[in-house]
């Protein structure tokens, strides 16, 4: 079936995409089964030869909140941060950045909420002082050199809060461009948008001055919206979208198992499109069906589930 | 959550859908697990309790063929066939039509194949053949006031064929059509489509002649693209989708176990849109939910899964 899916370009669609890959920092770190360093660096490293143009590689959260990562600066001391292929750290606070300083690292990213509930439960302050904590980061990043996105959870619902306002969206964003980010990601962290919303989001953007060029969609799959959203996202000119190898990493704040958009999957539809994106679905796939096996359970992307197998 | 999905309709898409309830016979013939008589009319009980407006009940396809599906005519007879909703069966031939009739079935589908390699392996003849057997069918059905939906199947492409063009796929419908169909079914049998395909395809049919009006999409999600096609194909002015309670059956000609579009994670993308169906999604996730309990295995469905469980 190499000549599947057959290539249907679709007129008004971005004619190429980046991939933003967040399997081994939001993937793993959702994850219950903790891999070790060296299945990490040669995970990164796995991604790097699928031709992917961005791989997030960790994140300097405290330990204790998320085991998963503990050994940041392990995996980062063994992955080429001089090279072209851009690396990024998450980074909490300004203790976080000194380390991912003193690693090396040339890009970091940084997470804020668009919901005062989610301040409170994941940063342990509310939506305004967020913005306090993340001035010196992104402050002294930028006096460093260092490239800063910024997340934004909770773009499309919130678990305890319902609704969220596509204004109090804008707002988070700009008050992070201010501080200085070069792109900001939307994340549908619990994944209950749809291709509405997902198109209305991105227009209030666009009336507030922020163009499809300087956002990128993160997508979580927890109702099987993610690809259906992606799909409105590139309608609305969306070139930048962050998406987990294997789709793995479960949203530890829904009920559901079910983590990020996958990557395969996405690579599926832009195949399918005519869509450039660089990335080797096989290698991908082989690399997630790999992972799966580290991970002692089958990948939740259909691509890999179809094309792959639970182990190498 | 029960404000989410939040409401965004967006603007050039149908006001109101009708989904083809298969659940009962797309589903459960491809699973494993044989359902007894009594959880089938209970399974199709609670379905049309749930809402859908049109649900396909079983198969008259010779019991060797579909053993899951042996009870054809002890299903129907516990149905209310002369009931305002369309229980629709399948047969495959005057055979199956003969029991469908006798047993008080007011609508019948066929089934073809675009493709000469899977007329062969499920029709047991060739691509033009199958016209022929066919004919008898129709002519009878009609003749006897009963209503014919066509399905084809490899619209998008084919696991021994590789590509399948889209004139071959409308070349099938509308000699379907000149048999005297209603309705015809365009299936993504082994989910290889994407968005692009699926709107040339319907552009297609447009070009012959056939509106959108007498189109229905049945999408499987095997490559995790099925929710993302039916977007594509609302955006094209689609207003039937065939899908699957919970997500059941898989297909057997492909490697993956991932079956139908499931129904539920249809409803959640309609709900965000603001599109009418007329589903209740609570009674279907319950329904789902006791089904995945009977199937003995979770619900591939990402919506069943987020907010039911896998027994009731």
């Amino acid at each position: 079936m190499n000549d599947l899916p057959q290539v249907h370009m679709k007129t008004g669609l971005p004619e190429r995409v980046r991939i933003y890959e967040v399997g081994a920092r939001d993937g793993l770190q959702n994850e219950k089964t903790i891999i070790d360093l060296e299945t990490k660096v040669e995970f990164i490293e796995r991604l790097i030869a699928a031709g992917l143009p961005i791989v997030e590689a960790t994140s300097f959260v405290h330990p204790e909140w998320v085991p998963q990562l503990a050994d940041a600066a392990d995996v980062v001391a063994r992955l080429p941060l001089d090279g072209p292929l851009p690396l990024p750290v998450l980074v909490p606070n300004v203790r976080g950045l000194a380390r991912a300083l003193e690693s090396g690292c040339q890009h970091i990213a940084i997470f804020a909420s668009a919901t005062e509930a989610f301040a409170l439960k994941n940063l342990n302050c509310s939506f305004s002082e967020q913005f306090d904590t993340f001035k010196p980061v992104v402050d002294q990043a930028v006096r460093a050199g260092v490239d800063v996105r910024g997340y934004v959870s909770m773009c499309f619902g919130d678990p305890w809060e319902g609704r969220v306002e596509l204004d109090r969206v804008v707002e988070t964003g700009l008050r992070l461009f201010d501080l200085g980010i070069s792109e900001l990601s939307l994340g549908d962290t619990i994944g209950v948008g749809t291709p509405g919303h997902v198109h209305d989001l991105i227009s209030a953007f666009g009336d507030a001055g922020v163009g499809s060029d300087r956002l990128a969609l993160h997508f979580h799959d927890t109702y099987g919206q993610a690809l259906a959203n992606t799909y409105a996202a590139l309608e609305a000119s969306i070139t930048t979208f962050d998406a987990s190898a294997g789709g793995i990493g479960g949203c530890p704040y829904a009920k559901s198992a079910t983590g990020n958009l996958a990557t395969e999957d996405l690579v599926w539809m832009l195949n399918g499109l005519g869509i450039e994106h660089g990335v080797d679905l096989d290698v991908l796939v082989s690399t997630s069906t790999w992972m799966a096996g580290k991970l002692g359970r089958p990948s939740p992307s259909a691509v890999v589930r179809a094309l792959g197998g639970v182990s190498a």
